[in-house]
């Protein structure tokens, strides 16, 4: 991890390289991607090798800046359609995620503003917009996390879909920076963290970061959500998440929408944490926020001994699932604590 | 499956043997146990190898029955005294299902009633009444199929957890016996099988049963089920149970009472399919079901090819939950479509 500085993401100027910790060999094996080609970049984020919204934001971030620098084109007009081509490229990778196209957006902004420049200052002007985003992300989450650790001052125990930690974003993370924050003053939570079929983010991810800072972790499958809440184990739920509607209707990890019903409920707070930048004003409800419907084989084969289905079984597989806005309390962001509203 | 007659739960008389299909090696391999020690039966119930509360219940009855005809001793008191603790023994197996202890409890009413006749009587005795508890078995299932199938006449699709099928029972299965009568009927049905985490008996079992008879079945993960209900894809729930209180709380596989939350909030109908002898009027409500605690390596260890969990990482891994009686629409037993005050 020293490599990393702590960081999921990183930006490695020195050799230009998109740093990332390889999600899917955790919590087995640390690994450290160092990736300069274009097609790795779209397969870690496609094979959620980095996951996590705003992670794979600055990952394309950092990764468009990378592929600027190793560019071998001197006609500054094609050298401009690469980086386009580029960042249309990394955007098709994943679907849901709105912060992957608002990051890929911000560095198109800065290619447009300095198109003018040499292909050298252009370069280092996405080199310095990528590490902006990357700054940008740890500000945000510690916001985030200030925030929210306000509202758990009576709270002992915070249950979690899925990972929205430290591995989810740069350092520290949406959904579990609060419990961080509340750690930090001094107030220890206990989580229970769903293990997040189909592939077990909460058990490989969430489970593996909190053990590492030493918060008091359970992981339950997540079916026993109800049972947890009905014996009153739960105080607070705490998601991140993928994109917010205008009308606060909230794409996440499938599953969340569950959880959401059942914390209403039995009558416990359900809070959704993000950047203010994954509200996406330009769908007016979840309706038109794209759900990505991943391979079944997730289902039925990965993380098996043998398979766990019958040859023929069809499988159904959407990797997310709008949660309605009526079921959210609030919304935990760096501009505070906000309801539809406010957006 | 030639030596079951199609059937889960078998009394090979000719050998006197409590045969089984093995549910744990499902669906790579179909393997017939054959038992004849109590240990063996012990273990068998214990660790799945027969589930799903009818089935156990006849299992344990055939198996007291086999434990008597291999019994060597020839003092009728310590005959007596031997089936009476090989019945504490066996109900000691799992401590949800209420039909395992009806089961034994019919068959220690048949050793008292028959206790002054022969030791040869006795035992003839008890073969005469496993069978007729294992034929009971599939009579009932074919009636909670007949009146199941009258409640699906304008229904598509059905979503179930767990595995409530023939797998769970001699023949047919409490659940899934209303889909085959309706399909015998002419009236094909398709079936979303939840997984069922963390044993999977969901995507093993149901989804194997299913795909034999010719039934169209997707497997999801338990965390789908909010996503097809919000895209209207499930018509009716139809779920087993293994204990129901005199109010109509009811114990099930674990997550079953989010499904029964879920389907509330989007108005689906959620309907308990039981024989009336899941009915345990002296429990009062859910409160007085004792919860299974199973061992939390299920969660991280099983199926897998490395453990999916950080090695220090808790565990909580309750085998079924209570089901409110608000949540359900109404029971379907042999004796008809119920209410609790019909009871």
């Amino acid at each position: 991890m020293y490599a990393m500085h702590g960081e999921t993401v990183h930006f490695d100027t020195r050799r230009n390289r998109l740093m990332l910790l390889d999600q899917t060999r955790l919590p087995q094996e640390t690994v450290i991607l160092s990736l300069s080609k274009k097609e790795e970049m779209f397969q870690a984020i496609a094979q959620l090798q980095v996951r996590g919204a705003p992670a794979i934001g600055v990952a394309a971030a950092i990764g468009l800046a990378v592929l600027a620098n190793e560019s071998a084109e001197t006609d500054k007009a094609a050298f401009l359609a690469e980086c386009c081509a580029n960042a249309a490229y990394l955007a098709s990778a994943r679907p849901t995620a709105v912060n992957l196209f608002h990051a890929l957006d911000a560095m198109l902004e800065t290619l447009q503003a300095n198109a003018h420049e040499s292909i050298d200052t252009i370069r280092q002007s996405l080199t310095a917009r990528a590490l902006a985003l990357h700054a940008e992300d740890v500000a945000v989450c510690q916001k985030i996390g200030a925030h929210g650790a306000t509202l758990l001052e009576s709270c002992k125990t915070v249950l979690t879909h899925c990972n929205a930690g430290r591995l989810a974003a740069v350092k520290y993370g949406t959904a579990l920076a609060p419990v961080y924050a509340a750690k930090a003053q001094g107030h220890a939570l206990s989580v229970f963290a769903d293990e997040t079929r189909p592939l077990l983010q909460g058990a490989r991810l969430t489970a593996y970061e909190l053990c590492e800072a030493g918060i008091d972790v359970t992981v339950i499958c997540d079916n026993m959500v109800s049972f947890v809440m009905q014996k009153g184990l739960i105080d607070t739920v705490l998601v991140g998440c993928d994109r917010v509607a205008a009308n606060g209707d909230t794409a996440n990890k499938i599953g969340t929408s569950g959880v959401a019903i059942l914390a209403k409920h039995y009558g416990v707070p359900f809070y959704v944490c993000a950047p203010f930048s994954t509200i996406d004003k330009t769908a007016k409800s979840g309706a038109d926020i794209p759900i990505e419907l991943r391979d079944g084989s997730e289902i039925g084969e990965m993380w098996y001994r043998e398979p766990m289905l019958p040859a023929h079984a069809k499988t159904l597989n959407p990797a997310f699932d709008i949660t309605d806005h009526s079921l959210i309390t609030a919304f935990i962001t760096e501009k505070g604590i906000l309801q539809p509203s406010d957006f």
